[in-house]
């Protein structure tokens, strides 16, 4: 089956291939008067656009969004806003031995197994470049939620983890990596341009960080919001675990020193003196900030030839020439934040529906 | 807003609080024609059970499942599958304390701040006795599922971790704590009993794979199987983190030590010479074993005085009286089955709705 | 497939058959703090609960409803509502008839030729039973829309109507027929009576309105108040229309004719000057009364035998024996009220969620 | 709110506004293997295409589609297929009247109540130009079920019903009016001249029958083959009746009338003897022909000038000039085909989803 609408009172759908003519998302359910241009959007999008530094892809899209319908006069109508991207920079290239051999790792396998025929140009369906169209749509739900700030970076390249101790969220934009500790930006540099001049990869931790939430969002038992957060972020291409707060590090603590305790705020809201819960308790936020943690696998694409077969069943190898991002998780932020931002527009829609 | 069902077109919704009179599941678009019997359910109830052993809860439920509908001279009719659980042992005792005062940890005051009023009983919704439902409906969803087995076993409690050269599968019932290792589950015995006295409590990991399931299952880009098993693990009580394959340790590899690399089969099908990506790739099953690992956090009703506010917003102390698991994620396991065989039920007929 | 749930934001799901021991429904997503109790659901399935004249069938069912989850200190927790109706007088009787031959107009053939196999216990899920499960959770959603009042009659019986200028709603429970028409009702007492000793059957039209819905609920496209409606009224047993306003008479009006013209009201809102479009307009409410009409087809249990097939695809006759509604439309009345107040519920929640 | 996906598991959003640059709608869930083309969905859209005749708008638009995701090498690859459609016509004319004061039977007033604000262009979202993406989409749908042939017709103007004596299928291509009766498509060109000339407009009866559905399709209860056609047909503009076989005449029925009796037929499969209920029982197909009926009211844009208040809640009159259909129900025609397609195709596969 296709499930390509993600959300449930504030929904989108996205549509397109790495290398079909376009891409494009549908935003339902948006509330209307908000204010809205391709300039609310472009932003992030440039934020996720390939081809920036030497890190990343050296295909070149612009990813120049245009707003189809939704927005009139400026503002949202409450109708379905299309947001529409072109593919430029679909390089014609031969594909014959993708559309022949499995690359390990990719979709090819299993999309085959499940369609029993695929796209195989650059990925197709299952290519990263679908992400451009769920950070446009991302840029929507952020106006849908002002009161939240939403933050990510990279807190780990290939378990070279940056020290907490030099965060400094100012260094974010200064490097191509999204790195908010300038000394592990600096090493960072000489580690993927290793596996980038090796042909090999390397796999990162992005960490997300939502101020601003207030208590009450979340939907149990099968909307909570920590669920919707999981399933969004491990909807994301390359991704393959998520942690809400302290995560796995919560298996090994005792509760003494998993508990957040609480104090008397100034305001009547409580202070709390921890967030090992990252900000989620019971599946609804409890006004702290609200912290995912994702992991991003290598990227697939190689260039060492690795064991493989072809669709006709025999043995064969197969190495991924063509361009490719060293480190898939690198451009994975402007993702990260974008799902977070959907799942939070969502879920503030969805708590106004029952508490008025 | 409350979201109490899971699932697209195998569906299930579960009801009752901890200490009101009954709960239970609704199960919805099983298919028709399978034999079901109150007998197919309580073995899996029965292994949930609490007060089995003095790590779990002293609580005394017999969790007795009655089937009231959807099922005919002894098979589903195709019409729902209404399952019933009567709670027995809700215990009169005083609660004005928890009705007071927010424990942490705890969704308390997270349930307030949204609805603004709580059942304070044993937890009411938000008590891990509605994971029972899950368990039952689970049962069903195993029976859509025959050629799927789903075990799942606890591989660390309090960062103690099992040795994996000890694995042994048939160990698993043998020890109150689903343990694989029979040195591991001794050690356990020490460290949960010492939890349990000093009043503390205790995380854990969880592990668990199906093997079966057939390449092919999954639905790109928003009901992934990876993406729809993160949000149904993240849904269980004090679940803080969700694992596919190698999880967060495949951010560490760089891209030839993370490939699955094949070679042809026998049957046509290929042979996998490593499954890093726990039996799923583009969101879709690869015919390896679905491997997921779940981070449970520790209990966080402890016997330890900790601070916290009263609903007026003053400070105070709380510790939590009753019955309690010392390690809570020791009774997850079959929580953990039960939810992944609900995913693959649902993807499985999803898969067979667009594919024929 | 089976989907046994309704609604978007306040959803119900029903279970239950005709002669299982049970039947029942889970409303989920109701606002919390609604004061709620077995008391203010009793009434409305009195109303529809059979036995009570000699114009219904003659099963008895005293239909207590039991409150099981969702209700605490008497109010609303925001948790899913478990509503349990215990069936009483499941008549034992020969089935085998009804086991092998399909009843012309019954769901028997369909069911059969769906699943393979049903319950041919009094029709099992497709009995008209399951509609005390929605008048049930149709009592549940009134209490969320209390600024709407909602009225439903019968408005033709086998063709013959009430006369509109002798209609008066306070009629309306003064008979066994929900006839705001005194003299209509006495017709009706022959016209029935006749039907029924004759082992004949007869449909029905009926009307509902609802007044007080403020303008503005409903979700264009394709959850339009007026589709939303259509959906639900069409999901009852019997029912072959739905009219929205003026219906199919609007088909055969001039614009002119048709148009609903406004002017100026006191309190800033419009008066219109007349009601064909049923107070939706592009699917949204416009704040005048909404108005449907539903067309019940006669019992389809009747007397006189007819040439059917039995499961063996031989030729036989059937005659339905047995305690049977002449007119099931009567006792649709308040099964389309529920309806209405579970689709209005719905759409409040759904336009406080986009709009604040 | 607002909701624009229609469909459980062949689902389809929709997004545009008359005066917008573009509309289009995303197909998603079609099975893969599929082959498609521009040339499978073009005749469609020519047969709702404005301005072919003086019985419709004379908004000159080409309506052509292109397909821009979800097709590879010709055929379906099981990923949403997004068409878009330009819009060409939007012809530059003063809307400051319609801004400005409220046309009674449009959504304008609806519209305002609900957003506090619209895209008065036209009608924006709420003009009947948002159908062509309907029948894009329904033309993808009819490929899912090539064993079903759907035809519609119109089957009355202004009150003015053809007479099923002189049916004839191949007329309904050979007159303006898809009118299957060649007389009446006589009289009617007389009448809708008339009320073209007059300023007036006129509504209309519509007919579809689609025939091949195996007996089987459907799913109860709340996504019942009826139900499923009743919401769809409900969502068109201008709908506000729908009836499924008899309808309202089977209410004035007795039981022996309504009967659709049984025959063993040659193949296994009973012969109805009439079929009254429209091809569905119990929700489900039964194998005969599936009958829908629909009301269009008469398109409420009219020269006639009508009592209406403006934004400001003024007395003023209206009167709507521009280019608009004299009987919008004639190109509703294709939009009920469509929708009865997209229907079908979902329910076929659901059925498969559950049933294998």
């Amino acid at each position: 089956m296709s499930f390509n609408t993600f959300g449930r009172v504030f929904r989108f759908t996205t549509w397109g291939e790495s290398h079909g003519p376009a891409l494009g998302a549908v935003v339902d359910g948006c509330p209307p008067g908000l204010a809205l241009s391709e300039g609310d959007i472009q932003p992030f999008l440039d934020k996720r656009r390939p081809g920036q530094s030497r890190f990343t892809t050296q295909r070149q899209e612009p990813d120049q969004v245009r707003i189809l319908s939704g927005v009139f006069e400026g503002r949202t109508t409450g109708t379905p806003i299309a947001l529409h991207i072109d593919n430029v920079d679909q390089r014609s290239k031969d594909y014959s031995e993708v559309a022949k051999a499995y690359r390990p790792g990719h979709a090819d396998y299993a999309y085959d197994a499940k369609y029993g025929f695929r796209d195989y140009r650059g990925g197709g369906r299952s290519s990263a470049r679908e992400t451009a169209a769920r950070v446009a749509a991302g840029a929507v739900a952020r106006l849908v939620i002002p009161e939240v700030t939403i933050l990510a970076w990279v807190e780990a390249i290939g378990g070279d983890a940056i020290d907490p101790a030099n965060f400094d969220a100012a260094e974010i934009g200064n490097n191509p990596f999204f790195c908010p500790d300038a000394e592990a930006a600096k090493r960072w540099e000489a580690l993927v341009d290793g596996a980038r001049k090796a042909g090999s990869s390397l796999g990162a931790v992005i960490a997300c960080e939502a101020s601003g939430v207030p208590a009450g969002w979340g939907a149990p038992l099968y909307a909570k919001l920590d669920s919707e957060l999981a399933a969004a972020c491990m909807s994301i291409n390359a991704v393959k675990g998520v942690e809400i707060g302290d995560g796995f590090a919560a298996a090994a603590l005792t509760g003494e020193r998993n508990a957040d305790a609480m104090r008397p705020g100034n305001d009547g809201r409580p202070v709390f003196l921890a967030n090992h819960a990252g900000g989620i308790a019971g599946g609804i936020s409890t006004g702290q900030p609200v912290r995912v943690r994702v992991a991003f696998k290598p990227t697939s694409s190689i260039l060492t030839p690795v064991e493989t077969v072809t669709r006709e069943g025999e043995a064969t190898e197969i190495m991924t020439k063509g361009r490719h991002d060293p480190c898939v998780g690198i451009r994975g932020v402007p993702v990260v934040e974008a799902m977070v931002a959907l799942v939070l527009a969502d879920q503030k829609l969805l708590h106004r529906a029952q508490t008025g």
